[in-house]
This record gives C-alpha cells, structure tokens and sequence, in this order.
C-alpha cells in the first residue's frame, strides 16, 4: 500500500442538512464536480465526500443496518488552525449553530499534554473534528 | 475554517492488533513519534493515528460508551492504486489476513459507474476503506 489517502467519505442521513453545514457554517467551498447524491469538497490533496449513508452502505457491500451506530463513530478528523483564539472561535461558531444543524461542541479548548490547544465538535450526523492549535506550527 | 485535514484518528479497541495490521497486512511504515498509547503513520501530507478508543472518547468529552457502535463506522477511506489488478491484489491480500485479524473484503472489485474499479475491505475495528482505480489518473 503506497501511502495515500484520496478521499474520506462520511455517510450521511440528510445530505442537504449535512451539505449546508459544511458549506454555510464551516465555510467550505463546494466542488463543482458535487451532483444530486454526493457534495464533494477539497482539503488540500485530499477530498471530502458527503454521500447517503443507505448509498455507501450499499457501495461498501454492507447493509445500512450494519453501518448504523448507536452513538457517534469512534473516529475523528483534526483539523489545524492558527492560533489559540481561532480553536475557539471555531469550536463558538459552531455551537452558535446547535440548534439549526444539531452541530456541537463537545469538549471545549484546552491545553493538550503534547503543548497544543485543542477542542472538539460534532457535526450533524455526530462525526467528530478536533480543531488544534500547534505550537510547532 | 481553511480547508485542510492534518490528521485522520481511528479510535481502536486493540492498539497493538490494529497497529500491527496497518504495518504487516498494509505495509504502512510507522512513524517514530509512534507512542505505547499511539501509532503514527504518514499519508502523504496527512497522519493516520490509531488510538484506544477510550482514550479518543475522553478526548472528546464523549463516554466510550457513546463512541461505541453497532457496527462499523459510516464512513470509508478510499486508496488509489494504479490498476484493476492492483485493486484485486490488495483485497485479496486483506481477505487472506481474516482469521489472524478480523479483517476482511466487503465487496469484492467491480467497475463504477464513474468508470472506475473498486472494492472495500473492513480493518479489524470494522473501518471501511475503498480500494480504487481511477482511469483518468
């Protein structure tokens, strides 16, 4: 396996609401390659895919039964940004944003063991970011 | 939010067991900054980290018990490789890797509708990754 990772796709229950969460709240650009059932977005090299859940289930050979999880998956995506005041500003802005989208803040900003600054949130479906600060930048 | 991803967590319920799948099964070369309680690899500019799913959980402000799922997490990880054979060799390869892992090939290779070649295999938490070739590079 050659070191690489392409795309993260997160399955979602409402494509629309997941879709307006990222693009409205958290600013991203979405791609013009994004169709009916899938919103694509860039992260530098890699893309961010939003697609229905029932629809990756079906792709990956899984029932949508199976993928379904009582809580949110055990995963998350960390996201830097550049400084201490921008970890929560984000981790604000999102949690402004609660009761539009079901977004939260789960843990709020803190001094991490490693030195950073970091904090977490959900977004509509429960999937987790970590946003950090780096003092190593 | 700029849109960049840094790091991709899997948060894991044996760290010794899903590290030693993602360097022996998948060949990913571990990263000296690896701890006891972490493992680091590089994807090109992103980090894979695998990480005790309490530990990840308390990161969070989440119980482990809320992190804990069903069944696999809804979402995948797609890795390009450079042919149809490539992507048939690969799950293969995981598929035989089953018994000593719990690792397995969820759907065997079969071309997309985008034109593609793809096939998932689950890690031995259950993570889907999507093995593929892209014909247009």
């Amino acid at each position: 396996v050659e070191p690489r990772v392409s795309f993260i796709t997160l399955g979602v229950t409402d494509l629309t609401r997941a879709t307006r969460f990222y693009t409205e709240v958290l600013g991203l650009p979405l791609l013009p390659s994004s169709a009916e059932q899938v919103s694509f977005f860039a992260m530098g090299d890699l893309r961010l895919a939003l697609y229905p859940r029932p629809l990756l289930a079906a792709d990956a050979g899984m029932s949508d039964t199976s993928l379904q999880s009582v809580g949110p998956p055990a995963f998350s995506l960390s996201h830097n940004v550049d400084s201490i005041a921008a970890v929560d500003a984000l981790l604000s802005h999102v949690d402004q944003h609660a009761e539009e989208f079901g977004c939260r803040r789960t843990r709020a900003g803190a001094t991490a063991d490693w030195g950073g600054y970091t904090g977490y949130f959900a977004d509509p479906d429960g999937f987790l970011w970590e946003v950090a600060w780096n003092p190593n930048g």
